[in-house]
């Protein structure tokens, strides 16, 4: 298939979260440099991170108009110089564009990223789970080694519904590590019930801060894991054991995260944050494939991303607006 | 002089801050038990962890009525079984009832404490400094004592005019580590330069946030010091450079601290306690003597604390009002 000059792609014009200031748009499909790979993008998902970016609250933001689009899956169709790039050339892969230094973005029917921040697709692994295989797998990864190395006898964990927190609960049972869910909602009870969660708590209900403080207290849940951030995450920090660790990986409450000085200072807990990116880099470069070989195997099972709706790229303000308002139900699959 | 069988002393009778929940009461001279001593009380200060521990605000509560004061000077009167009870015996001492196994408190003419909790006053040591040995100038160490071992180059501290922040202040100039002071107030931000501080920023300037982050970048302030949680914490953590921490020791505010997701998650910043209880409790009892020798060597001129007061036991209410009026102006002490 010959590459075109122009492409559509999701143009990002302001950084105000608002409907208008996201449009579709033919631009030229853009040339990899040295290092860099060109990828036909096959689909791309919806994730929080990709929320925060579009309203500027992530950690960095990308020259305007900006290309949205964190990661996503396709076929590597150029390959600059360099020996990396030529491997890849031809192969299907996961990439990512979470990083400053990549211009562009996945929502979009080419990408241009370095060839480092490609994974090549194992035979087992379709393109459709491919496109969701990094930022959530390898964070619920991530956090859960976190608890690991650590020998945390329990997590705790918030927005326990969310297609992450779902990989956590599977992880937990694959670890033997007893995780606390935390929920919003008496639906997200029962849902996360129905998958064989142990330990569900729905933080509306009354005695919802006494409960929780119980069963951490109880199993021992000295490290947490927050996406929500305000209030929750002072309320799971004081419910949690002398010397427990939060770590926020993300901020949906749009919140600062709260901590009563009474945990920090008496009781020795901490609040820290957990990046991907960050901790990526913190491995080496075995490490980083051994762990794309590991998620790839648990794609099947522990790992696997649920999709609500597969949109086409045009229709992109109806899927933020469809996964936005129900990001429970599974992960929103734009398809180039 | 003999041991009365009764003595004045300060009585809480309920914690929620209101003046008439205190009072002055005659009560029983305590006995000690095995391992304790009984001292009379010369001086006790009124430091903001008492302000925390009337308001029940503190990390833990004693049976009410009780004794409040954290700590003291005097001399030990009566010695029971032990050795190192017998040591101290006739000895003027510092001592600390800042532990829940110690039923009473320093607001009164005598108080039985664990042996373990009194250090022998030197020579050169009067029965005032004495008095406040044991929490500000052990704090002032013991964070410091963090910020060198960490290796951080800089250190920012709130509530820099508080007794505690100035003696921080000293202690860098000899450890050569640059403060930088948050201060409310134009008067403290003079006051402190006129102690030699040379980094002196008033937070209710409009352009506090974006010279408070320019200078703790400048000079690599990577860990913080803070009494005052609330919104503060959340401002001293935004401006520190990546991969800072920031110690919170004190809830002046009495609002939670906050902490922006954006600072925990892509700058790697951590927020957590200190409390000089748990950090004492980690060093060895060799290391806790040496502690004491080289804090009495610095109470003349580092950690010299300042008294804007000394007022009778009975009038402790008054005490108290002037001590949280202006804790800029000195310490109070309570002379029983």
């Amino acid at each position: 298939m010959p590459i075109p000059s122009s492409m559509s792609a999701v143009q990002l014009r302001a950084y105000d979260g608002k409907p208008e200031s996201i449009a579709v748009a033919e631009v030229p499909v853009p040339q990899p440099g040295s290092g860099e790979v060109l990828v036909r993008i096959f689909a791309s998902p919806i994730n929080p991170s990709d929320l925060m970016f579009i309203r500027g609250l992530y950690g960095f933001k990308k020259p305007l108009p900006a290309i949205p689009g964190f990661e996503g899956s396709g076929t590597v169709v150029e390959a600059a110089a360099g020996i990396m790039p030529r491997l890849l050339k031809g192969r299907r892969v996961a990439c990512a564009a979470a990083d400053p230094k990549v211009t562009g973005g996945m929502w979009a029917e080419y990408v241009v990223t370095s060839a480092q921040f490609c994974i090549p697709l194992r035979k087992h692994v379709d393109l459709e789970q491919g496109a969701a295989l990094l930022i959530n797998p390898m964070t619920a990864w991530g956090l859960m080694h976190e608890a690991r190395r650590g020998g945390h006898r329990a997590v705790v964990q918030t927005a326990a519904a969310s297609a992450l927190g779902r990989m956590i609960i599977r992880l937990g049972k694959r670890f033997s590590i007893p995780v606390i869910n935390v929920v919003r909602r008496a639906e997200q009870v029962e849902l996360l019930r129905g998958l064989g969660a142990e330990y569900v708590l729905n933080s509306s209900e009354p005695e919802f801060n006494e409960r929780l403080r119980e069963l951490c207290h109880q199993l021992g849940a000295s490290i947490g894991f927050d996406a929500v951030a305000g209030e929750m995450s002072g309320i799971v920090l004081r419910a949690q054991p002398r010397g427990s660790r939060l770590l926020v990986y993300g901020g949906l409450s749009l919140q600062p995260s709260q901590a009563d000085p009474a945990s920090l200072i008496f009781e020795g807990k901490q609040l820290e944050g957990f990046w991907l990116t960050g901790w990526l880099r913190s491995r080496t470069l075995l490490g980083q494939l051994r762990l794309a070989r590991q998620i790839q195997e648990l794609l099947r099972n522990d790992l696997k991303t649920e999709f609500q709706a597969k949109v086409p790229l045009p229709e992109v303000g109806r899927a933020l607006q469809q996964y936005a308002a129900n990001m429970t139900a599974g992960k929103v699959l734009l398809m180039p």
